[in-house]
């Protein structure tokens, strides 16, 4: 995971300008449209994105949706004929943008940010998508393309989706974005979990703190992306665009309670996730006494003893002197020597264990 | 207690999908109808949904309660009855909603977060209410009822809500629900009162760190679950909705107090329980110091002495040298050696008395 | 201290209901009234409550304080008198309400925190207010009172109180109520710094620790009880009831900036005990650091010194082997050995002052 | 440094009383007076307060400073000639309040923080100002004069401030008051990078910690001082005083940035005085694992080196046994002893080396 | 890198002066003046800042830059041709300004930061910037210029600049200065990556800390010099000013959106420093524990042991007491001890074992 993941171009770049980023293959990106009434339902590849142009006319929904690396020309072109400013191709294809919603005259314009979790790892999507009086385009840049599902509700003949206009689509398309962000949290939750239950068991090792590291970089990183897309769930919900109807209002509204309750959800992880990393101090000063405590009985049990025979160690041998350590010649000496290191040794676990050391 | 206490749909499901999240044995939930006028009273269990329609013609007042595993098909029916918006029906079913109040068109729908204990384990119970003009239809999913009490008002009656409309009884609901929080706070006190004699009296154990930890996390849980009922009574104090009448004002305001006076004590026992924290870093560290000062005592008092001992264990002994260890052979050798010993002890102690480290 | 200190109702009791909360033995409590104009002064003494009700009928101002231990009946007949809301007198009862005004139709009822130290022991005593047009309620159920300064400013003829009209005599009650911060903050002043300077002279022990949490927990307690007062005379200062007189205002500013200031102290003094916390820290890792400095010093200098020693304590001695320690049979082997050791000592001396560990 | 730097009446006194705090020596203080037209200038030093007098009906503008400490009876005088309400006298008596700026009538009245370093120490001292339609009374109780300078500029005839209104000389009182913030922030500055340095390289010793301790201490007093003036200055600046005309406005406006932008410094040095205790935290870690680190290298190679110098110390001697410590009696014993030590030492510095631990 | 960057007059210093703040070299400071239409193109150094006054009364569009060191009575001549605030030039002389914009009659004046990275360190640049009708002047202090890209873009003829109105430039120049954060955070991104890498691989070392000091110094730096140019840009959204014509708002909200994503990766890269901190912290700690743990083992092994050979070691030697250490004079005396040490180092690894220390 990178911190940094934003595309940009050199300060001082002609704003609108559309380069593509990288080498980019044609044919691992799609155009796919669909074109939807109550009765009639058409679904089709588009091979070039000059054959949008038709579906504009018609008074059926279109979702024209493009999947997979976006190349320059493709996006102009489709700029070019659904008169699309400048500056929203350039946020399409400079990933990396901040949710937003921009208002022109007959037209929304949305980046919304859909998490994914890839190999374990975290991963940050935009989804681009333009909503006009009557069609819906949609971009997504990364392999999976996560609208499957909505594809298949749309199949339907009796799909609630097609009874309804172009904005309940939009609904659909945003919820299933947003929601994308209760699994993942879901394992987040989990991981927090066993951490904890580690740590409480004594049982953490060095990946551990990588392991916490690791929660609170993509926590960041949820949060980051996903804070914004309060805003712009939080606009539509005002109703003062003329593009979204008064009833869809409580479909925008249960986004809106979802959005808030992954964002409070990210908080409190993140909270959590600080709490560990307290654990985990108390945890390692905790171990580092429990050691010490032990190195401290050893030592000060054996040091004096050490002492004691070492003392008897002494060559002090003076053939006349009463003083030369008569004890070695005394008859019960080396017992009596035992007892005194014995002695010692019963004083100071009394000792230790009146301080509850022991 | 887990993270996630959400229950979703797989991101992507039609809206108002209905579908019961457990198998759920029906005999356990139950439909229980109360309807009254300052004179009458009817209280039944009802055994299906249908049954409910009469109630919704009659002037008096209805408070229709389900209690215990809530089964999708029965919702179906009561929203069928009550004409509800499928979205509230999704949110009673999907527990662990965030708190909150929607207006429609002469109906609210409020979902309330209730904290109960159970086997000293802290768990969040949703609370859904519907108020119509004239009736009330609350929905509570766990096992134990909490609304006897006010049941017991109620059958009197000189009740005092018996004389009132139906958005008193919403507020007797309410404050019943909220004032739920007292008693778990007053827990919380005692035992963050207990855990800090334990540090000042340093009896805190293994197990200390863990309670800190637990009484974190279930004040996060609290947290997150009573925090958005502020705007849920606020948005009802605010006066604004037809439903609410002037003279129940006062009461709504006490409800209040009580959520703010609830959220003012889990903020002050988050910052109790980080202060616990630090005391019990603080305890640990000043425990190894105290340890390690008597580490210290005794490694240096006798590490000295057993240099000394063992300098008169060598065995130097060249015959005619007067160099060879000439102390060993001195008449009062021993002795000496004694009090070189003694004087390097005593010289000892002075020196840490007077860095009062002993 | 305790940190639950709100008497409540179990969850689901009636609202407005009076029950005596302890024994409360009658004696102790009493009813005062003072009714004054510029040119009359009338205290007495009353033995019930049914006395006060020929007060509310004439012209002058007239201020009944009941001090004490509240009794539900005492306070249900002036309910009863004064047509005050069940609501209030349920808050009076059950002490450690927030600080709130509230407004009825001709009549102001404000509760406010009134810190107190007893016993080195701060403890915070709730202090409920009704303002009617001409007459001013005040309760307090603490065992002193406060107020007796205010009656001896009223007792005078001249005294500006009696000029004026019943909110300059709120205003007088709020500004004593408020002041009485003041010498609290100055004492928690010194508290503070004694620990500092314990602090940075490393005279601290285990009591520190102690006190700095004992800091902190008041000043929460503090905080949480004074934090909503500000809101309280904010809704008195914007003027809007008519309760409030314009030419109070100045006054009722005074005491706004008060409330601010004493915020503002205890906000600075929760950062300074914060700040103590971490000194501490500070202090014990270092003191463990000069602990463990002398412990190495001593150690590694005796460490290879008793190595060296133990060395020629060994008894080899194959008789014809010129490798069997010959050392020991050196002319000058105990001075050479002798030098040895110096040299170490003086060599590891040089080491640990260029370490800057000595 | 005191924390509680504010003086106060007993809780209960009447609000206006004024009673010098202090024995008050009169010659200390001063009340001086300038007069001025574009054309003509008077600089006076008045022996009592009743001289201001004329200088009120006078069309020219006039300045009365009071320096020094304040007496109870000037204040009493200048308040009965300006028509001063009492509290605001009271609150220029009692130093420590906190900025503010009161409406009155016909009248601006505001308290400034001028924070003051003497001796190394920063102090606050109180200014108020008093702003009628063409005079400004202002009173700083400190001993040294701030406003030499201003009144040096006054006294040049072609003076800017000569040919302005009242409210440009009030904003010039106010620029000088805010703008000794910046020579006090540049010296923190200086502090903060020096500690830094010290931290970096290892030089820190026990004063550093009370030098953190101490700048924290007086960034909280200044932003605790200087936060109010914000609020203060932009009152000033929202235009809505009949006593700041529009061409002021500008001046008012690059006060409020000063203002802010010494208030985003104090907050900047806040942080990095924070992020300086955990550099000395962990640089007395750092310390301990280097000492620690020599201990272990010293302990753990010659600990076993005297465990070998011990075993064949010992004086096994069955005079038959072959097993009786036949080394001791080997050709080669000693060299070979020796070997084996050599071999240990060499052994552990190895695995040191590849622990990274040397 | 200093804390204090700002320049300022003492305080009292009356405002509007404008004195050269250091020793100036002219010949480093120039003037370029271009002048544009979509049609025509003029590009000129000028040698004296009267030279400007013809441009300013073209119909054309006009930008001054001045760049390099800037001297007072060039700054004073433009002020006198284009007759702006002088408050406006003393906030250009005096470097180290807040962002600001402050809207005169038909002027801007806008104050920029702009980071820049010179030798690996970051400093705060000022570009100061005046908006007329259809002239722009910006002064950059700094050495480098960083508008040649910009220039560039201009010179071509089918430039969208040249076809665009004077806040469409001033827009570019914006632009320009905001993305300077751009590549400065993305190096950010990598050092945080790094020293994380470091941490984790526990290779980190003395410079380790002084790296995430620095970074949080420059995080801190950075924030406090961009956060104000939020408020800048978004009140040129507004569209309050005649200046900013309607059809540029979607490139200002552009703009806007950078610096928002530039301050909320700020605060990224704070939170991970601080995370950093903490990781530095558990690492020492942890290697602390690992290297005591070696001691300890060591210790513990060898202490007893230790014990052991120094008590044969002892002289005891009654000729005729069988007391007198008899074990000496055992056949297997020898291979026992050594069978008992074996035995005491084998228990207690498998001890160590047991309770996972090794």
């Amino acid at each position: 995971m990178e911190y940094f993941d934003k595309t940009y171009h050199p300060p001082g770049t002609s704003p609108g300008t559309l380069i593509d980023n990288e080498e980019i293959t044609a044919d691992k990106s799609t155009i796919s449209v669909l074109d939807y009434t109550p009765h009639d339902f058409i679904e089709k590849e588009l091979s070039s994105a000059e054959e949008c142009a038709p579906y504009l006319e018609k008074d059926s929904i279109t979702w024209i949706h493009l999947q997979g690396p976006i190349q320059a020309d493709t996006l102009k072109n489709i700029g070019h004929i659904f008169e699309l400013h400048p500056l929203t191709l350039e946020d399409i294809l400079n990933k990396g943008q901040r949710p937003k919603i921009e208002e022109y005259d007959d037209l929304l314009f949305i980046i919304m940010s859909m998490p994914t979790e890839i190999n374990g790892t975290i991963i940050i999507e935009q989804v681009s998508i333009f909503k006009g009086e009557n069609y819906i385009i949609s971009v997504h840049a990364g392999s999976l393309d996560p609208f499957e599902l909505l594809r298949q509700r749309l199949r339907k003949t009796n799909s609630g989706i097609r009874q309804k206009q172009a904005d309940y689509l939009l609904y659909c398309i945003l919820d299933l974005i947003i929601d994308q962000g209760y699994p993942i949290l879901e394992n987040f939750s989990e991981n927090i979990e066993t951490i904890e239950e580690e740590l409480l068991k004594a049982s953490a090792n060095k990946n551990t703190l990588a392991d916490i590291h690791r929660i609170r970089r993509e926590l960041l990183l949820l949060r980051r992306n996903l804070w914004p897309q309060r805003e712009v769930i939080n606009n539509l919900l005002r109703g003062e665009n003329a593009l979204i109807h008064k009833d869809t209002s409580p479909y925008i509204r249960d986004c809106y309670d979802h959005t808030i309750q992954i964002l409070e959800l990210i908080e409190n992880y993140r909270e959590m996730a600080a709490g560990l990393i307290d654990m985990y101090l108390s945890f390692t000063s905790q171990r580092l006494n429990e050691i010490m405590r032990v190195l401290t009985m050893i030592a000060t049990i054996f040091i004096p003893l050490t002492f004691v025979v070492g003392l008897y160690g002494m060559n002090f041998s003076h053939p006349n002197s009463p003083w030369a350590m008569p004890e070695l010649n005394w008859y019960f000496g080396y017992p009596i020597i035992w007892g005194v290191m014995i002695a010692i040794v019963a004083g100071m676990i009394f000792y230790f264990k009146r301080k509850h050391w022991l």
